[in-house]
């Protein structure tokens, strides 16, 4: 008899489980300020508008909606995904989008079609931990583009000449809140063109700007090279785990079967009412509230940051998303002062979760839509506090 | 420029679509008699629980319900199972269970920690065909176990020593409603863990037996060197995309990581739906109409196939499920009949679909659920007629 009946596969060892989903562990400790995860704003859920649906949706269609279905997804929700894509600048047809179960499906998906042990993917950096994450069974090296504070730099990406995508976030990037402006776009989609670089436009927050709406996606200036991946999470609730992909035709077809081979298709009831919840025409005004409500959230963050931490750490005020990016003096470790500030009631994400290859150790990702104002700047002032003592204690061991 | 901005990983050219989803396309013309898909009654789908359900959960809980949640899935509804699980004569703790996307996602999972280049795995000849799809992209090689109506014989199981695992689905079987007796299950627990060979026991059709529950599962006879997957599918609604499963501790956390990269986690919404069903302790009357509702389907097949088919094919009539397997004149290529049966209004799936390497061409898989008793009637004399007619075309042929 053997011990060992489990003989695993050698990506085994490149699994590696979320430093944020274990974080969300921790976060459940009552009364911590939670700076930390990127949930969005539960108050924002439209969970009225979802107890009406529901009801039509079981009284009408019952046995539509509690089936399997096919592995593309509803023909009335890829249609709406597309008429909403065109709207934004991307030439998309319906048979070109595939509902996911989120959009990390769609980056399991299309890594499993294009990574392979011996490969390279190009990433931002820092970049999306959960990318990184999605990639890593796949056995692909990551590589790391250079940036600056408008993104991936054109000229850069010769660099990684003959690695089968180039990663990105151009809307309000996880972790660093960054908008990547049109003509860095264009350029961008030029110089991948040119390379023969295929990219996988990753756009969660898009529709979370404050001010006005981000430029025309990456992928409108090279439909045929690029797949566009979406969500459904930020704009009405995470918990219907429903995303998409848009992928030129025969990639599309590939995403297909590894799709139906991985969990035969997204949520029927899931689908049936989110498409129930856009016939009424809601999202606009909900979206419209969502926005509002995140902006407080940023300049209640921005305030807070200007207050308490304007001598400890620099940072970008993101016009969109979710999320502020702070860089702290060289000799912080930010994951070392985690501990210190979870103790002291507040929760962040060390910013070195977010790099595949060079890690900044001195930097942190806080998140301002899980907290209301007041508890921001509660939160904010307990971790500049941290940062504060942190640096005198280093100081003190210098002399 | 390239025109070709995508390379795709090898494992591309193991990627095929399923013939039993492409057949579901073809189904949804009107008036087909459909004994093709598995697909459940929809008749047998608590629509009208699932309404208060989604009230209850809306109301009381609707931050929770719509919110990211933990990979793991929700702590009741994991408890459930455990407890389910025991009555059922299998160990286990809510810390063993994972919630799953459907018992697809956890086929999928498993394969990605056990399956590689090189590495074969153990299937049942025939097996369900959506494992074998599963399988296809970690680029195993699958290898059939010689099996009688009892399942795989143990002493056949040194011809596999070396798989990485043998997937079984003991229980009703698709495709042939087989199921093994006790017995045969302890015996191929022991020569299992006699040679080491891990095992995935995939029971998504245990809760639907007609006269007496099936033996306990094969994983109580080897628990640590067994990972179980089980389904809502087939007992509540297949459209909620929930299912689970239970691995011993090394293997679960690799496939907590798994999930985690694939799609962070399922439908939080559905679980919490599924939760209050099962609270209202309407499962076990659901079955019971549900068992009763199949059962009537299972005798009307058995019925028509009396009537229409007895020279034409040979059969076993399953003890639960929703199966029928046929078997046919060697001469008889099933595949090839199926225009011609859609065009006299039925579908059924080949038998050709089911095998990993050594096809019996001349084999059906009917299903008794998805059609009432008038219909199924209806369809298997259509069916009936056109092999009829095929056989006396060969015949004459050979003249």
């Amino acid at each position: 008899m053997s011990e060992t009946a489990f003989t695993f596969a050698q990506r085994v060892s490149r699994l590696k489980p979320s430093m944020i989903r274990e974080l969300m562990k921790l976060m459940g400790r009552p009364g911590l300020v939670s700076l930390g995860g990127g949930l969005p704003s539960a108050a924002s859920f439209p969970a009225e508008a979802l107890r009406a649906a529901a009801q039509c949706v079981l009284s009408q269609a019952p046995r539509e909606a509690l089936q399997y279905a096919t592995t593309e997804g509803l023909p009335a929700l890829r249609e709406w995904v597309a008429e909403r894509l065109r709207q934004r600048g991307l030439a998309v047809q319906a048979t070109q989008v595939l509902i996911t179960s989120g959009s990390q499906q769609g980056l399991d998906l299309v890594a499993k079609l294009l990574l392979e042990k011996g490969a390279k993917v190009a990433v931002e950096s820092p970049t999306y931990l959960g990318a990184l994450q999605a990639f890593a069974p796949y056995e692909a090296d990551a590589v790391e583009v250079a940036c600056d504070e408008a993104g991936p730099l054109p000229e850069s990406l010769h660099e990684v000449a003959g690695a089968r995508a180039l990663y990105l976030l151009p809307n309000f990037q996880n972790p660093t809140g960054r908008c990547i402006p049109d003509e860095r776009r264009i350029a961008i989609a030029n110089q991948a063109k040119k390379q023969g670089l295929a990219l996988i436009e990753d756009d969660p927050y898009g529709d979370l700007w404050f001010d006005q709406a981000p430029p025309p996606p990456v992928a409108a200036h090279w439909p045929e090279g690029t797949v566009y991946l979406g969500s459904f999470s930020k704009i009405l609730a995470p918990g219907l785990r429903l995303g998409y992909a848009v992928a030129p035709a025969p990639v599309y077809d590939l995403l297909v079967n590894a799709k139906q081979a991985a969990d035969l298709h997204s949520g029927t009831f899931a689908q049936h009412l989110v498409i129930e919840l856009l016939r009424t025409g809601m999202l606009d005004t909900h979206l419209g509230e969502v926005r509002a409500q995140y902006c407080l959230g940023r300049d209640a963050m921005a305030q807070a940051l200007h207050s308490y931490m304007r001598d400890l750490a620099t940072w970008q005020v993101p016009q969109g998303g979710m999320f502020f990016w702070l860089t702290l003096a060289p000799k912080i470790d930010a994951a070392a002062l985690l501990p210190q500030a979870i103790e002291q009631g507040v929760s962040f994400v060390p910013g070195v979760a977010f790099f595949a290859t060079r890690p900044m150790h001195h930097s942190i990702r806080l998140s301002f839509v899980t907290e209301p104002a007041d508890r921001i700047e509660q939160g904010v002032a307990a971790l500049a506090q941290v940062i504060r003592r942190a640096l005198a204690t280093q100081s003190g061991q210098a002399q």
